[in-house]
């Protein structure tokens, strides 16, 4: 008798032929395991907390568009999970139809908000009559089109493939250059080691809306050398002017530096959500400050036990 | 012949039926005025830009779901507007259908993707198995409903009144207490005068992308005393890790401490937007901290030019 | 043959009559040892670093003429000494001559310059024609008064007893409320522990002399809730505009936001040399601010180390 | 009968032959004036104050000692006298004694105590044995000397020239490279026009004494980018604990960023008093940061003005 592993399985924001999917391809995790797209990102998400995925392959912000509101808070709440990695995607749309199907012909596109906003300017000026018809994914749309819901689809070109379409335009994005981040969110558990190219992400939220509340946690970052690339507040549901802020910051939770800067936030706020720390997609390395580096803080922890009389922590 | 003055004209967030009709209807200057619907904010906006109207009345954000991201970006790129007041609705959703539909019966449910947000809850408890359709706004998809093409619409409910339908839930959002915040943008021109509790919005676009920006700005108005009520950032388009910042604080640009910090952001942003100085929906009176009232600055200038041996600015 | 042990031995600003004496006598360890006078404080702290002494006790600071320049650079320099505790003299003026001298007949008065400074409205309205002749200590005044050299000293009125002077007038001190602040100066070794109500002294050298680096140094502290209760620029001896900064703060160095803050300042400036933490002579409790408590600090570095998975330091 | 303008008449802290002196005669505008020596710091002000001295030289700091304590405590205090130039002395001492004496003659050394501190090292070596003895200025010193009161004197070399004394050793100060600085401090009136490298004084009294009152002084600075180049707490005399700062920074008063940030600091401090702007000695140019320089907060201003609808202040 022998014994069998069995493969991962990872959800992604479906149905196939996203660019969640495109994006979750590109993983080498992701070669042997089997592929589940999920409806909504909470769907994906769920998966997960449910143990019936080993990670969700989801969109979490576009250069154009900004974060994808659904994905920070389905992240800030409910049971926890961790970004183990991150994938960028250049952008690139492409329009597609049924085939037999002319630009003419096309009155109605079904698209995610997401997308139809990046190719607004395309169709203005290609098919300003077509009427844009929100769909909860861009291979949702292309899914409605080829069930003969709608005329035309944007999206990912192999959706075309996979859903029997036509492609009749391709990179018809307004903004070239717009790129799409995703995340892979797993189970809590190890951190991924760091690699020196590492970011870390948290949302903190405010004990008391007190004014200048955000200004403490950016300089608890800012005091520790701790650069920012990423900050954005949501609302908590409390009512107008009470905000979490959603953080990505350059460095590993291993550092000192980050380690003392997420454990001063931890103080100061009334809940720190760590979210994990991950390579970098773009493997850029980080700008340590003067003095803020791992021997930096090592040698004054030595030096204070010294003072101290004590053991080195 | 006599001469006659033209009715007001404003535009509002449409179709007829929406609740931006709705807080457009409680300023007691769209009593006599002429209200015309637009199919999206940009179309709203646009004809204030145009002179096709004196104002446009769109919704800003929600206390649930956060700012809304199309009005922040229209308000903040393109011919400049200024926001001439806010308007606060508590939100109430009801469930529409056409006469004789009952609750099994809704299978497709057409509303805003904001609104359907706020009413998940309700939607997956009473009508597991219908599915969401986005439409462009809450009237909309009862505009839709009337039309045949769906079974349900979320909304205020005198969309019902407007489009023939039957009301078969109300106030089903799921977090009582839910806000919606509303503004009119009317073109530049003078600010309505200081009423002892204002608003001030703006958008800063940073220079360049150095860290320590959003730290910088927070602390011109932190040492001034200014504080924010809501700060948000936004992508600028121009790749990954590019912000601007939308953010309203408690004062009027008239005020000493607000038009110092403003001066302020303007020497140290590559840009800032002023989108308006109005009266607070709420009446809430600002905090104004030691040494930063007007008095106190005017006494300072007072001091400074005698001893540059000035007259007083 | 009996073993004997050493009582110890504590060296003072002299000569006999000093307030530093006064202030040696007030403590306890003080009534079984031998007290040896030193000619300069600088002597007095050699005697330390020697071997020769067990401790010095020697003016730090007075409320009216700011902190002894001497004292505060002896131990920022050289070998390296801890402050092991404060003691805070109320002052208190007496004018002595040779018996049989009239007021009328003071011509000279020898005192050390930091006292003349604190008499000198009641001299110059008593005795306007008195010349002030500067000594280095009030006692040495003194001395030099029962020598015949001088006709008037100013200090303490116990050097009246040692010298066999007369007291012509009590409290002459200009500014009734005025405090004398002395340290006793050990070796470096254990600190003593905490009491509740602690201080801790330091010497900040700063790496370059970059514009915004005591603000740095203040930032550390404010971040983390260390207040201050004395700062004071001095010069390095390498130019004008070259400074180091001694503090003094509210805490105890085994606390964990004074240790972070030390550690903090040992990574940004260039040397910080710690001079001890011990109990604050008028008992006042610090002010702890909202989550910088120890109990604040440990939960923190839990939170920390089970995100690391790593044992809490 | 023919008009005559009385030339000008300045003090300095004499008596002839005081660095101060020197320092005055190295101001061209003292070529034709009347030249009093004043007993004391307080003196040679007093007679400012009074209208006997159209000005008056005293010294501030030196890069050894650092400030001298009597000098800022009396401009900080009393009738407000403005700085009108500084001079940068390098320092040179040297030890004189009447004709006849050897260096093995000499016991007794009279010179100003800031004077003795800087040529210790000198004379622990040359003439160990001999006692210090204090006196109000170096020249004061060199008087007693000739009068056959003390053996030495050390100061600077002209006053051997005065007194009628030799010169026993030139350029014995152990600190080569040691400056000191003094200031001419004249009536309030006109501030002395731009030069493009100028300096600024300014006490600043704390409103009341809470933690992070120093840190607030420094950010108003700070934040509108002009840098420091002293900073010196004194004590109030109301209690330790109780400070004022002195403070010198880079710029004039007529500067936009330096007239905003003495008004911000009118408005949080219980008392500024601005003791001038004057040209550098050094000519040092001020480092203006990015968006600080005069056009950028005249465009800011002209920018607010536009927006508030006001003409320009």
């Amino acid at each position: 008798m022998t014994s069998v592993s069995t493969p991962p399985r990872y959800a992604y924001l479906g149905p196939e032929g996203t660019f969640s999917q495109a994006a979750l391809l590109s993983l080498p995790q992701a070669k042997a395991a089997e592929l589940v797209p999920a409806v909504t990102v909470a769907d994906a998400l769920d998966a997960v907390r449910r143990g019936d995925a080993d990670g969700a392959l989801v969109p979490f912000e576009n250069s154009v568009e900004g974060s994808v509101p659904r994905t920070l808070d389905e992240l800030s709440s409910g049971t926890p999970l961790r970004i183990a990695c991150e994938i960028l995607l250049p952008v690139s749309f492409a329009l597609m139809a049924r085939p037999g199907t002319s630009l003419g012909d096309v009155r109605t596109i079904a698209t995610m908000s997401h997308a139809e906003s990046q190719v607004r300017g395309w169709l203005r000026s290609h098919i300003p009559d077509a009427r844009f018809v929100a769909s909860s994914s861009t291979a949702e749309g292309a899914r409605l089109v080829a069930a003969g819901q709608f005329d035309g689809a944007v999206g990912d070109a192999l959706a075309a493939d996979i859903y029997g379409l036509d492609v009749l335009a391709r990179d018809i994005q307004d903004n070239d250059g717009a790129v799409t981040r995703f995340v892979l969110a797993v189970p809590p558990g190890d951190v991924p080691p760091q690699t020196g190219a590492d970011k870390t992400s948290l949302v903190c939220y405010i004990a008391d809306d007190h004014a200048g509340a955000l200004l403490e946690i950016l300089t608890e970052f800012a005091v520790r050398g701790v650069n920012l690339t990423r900050i954005e507040s949501r609302p908590t549901g409390e009512g107008l002017g009470r905000y979490s802020f959603s953080i990505d910051c350059e460095g590993h939770i291993d550092e000192a530096r980050m380690g003392e800067a997420l454990s001063a936030l931890h103080r100061i706020c009334e809940d720190v959500r760590f979210l994990g720390s991950y390579a970098r997609a773009d493997g850029a390395a980080p700008t340590v400050r003067r003095a803020t580096a791992d021997g930096d803080f090592a040698e004054a922890a030595a030096w204070l036990a010294r003072l101290r009389g004590t053991d080195l922590p």
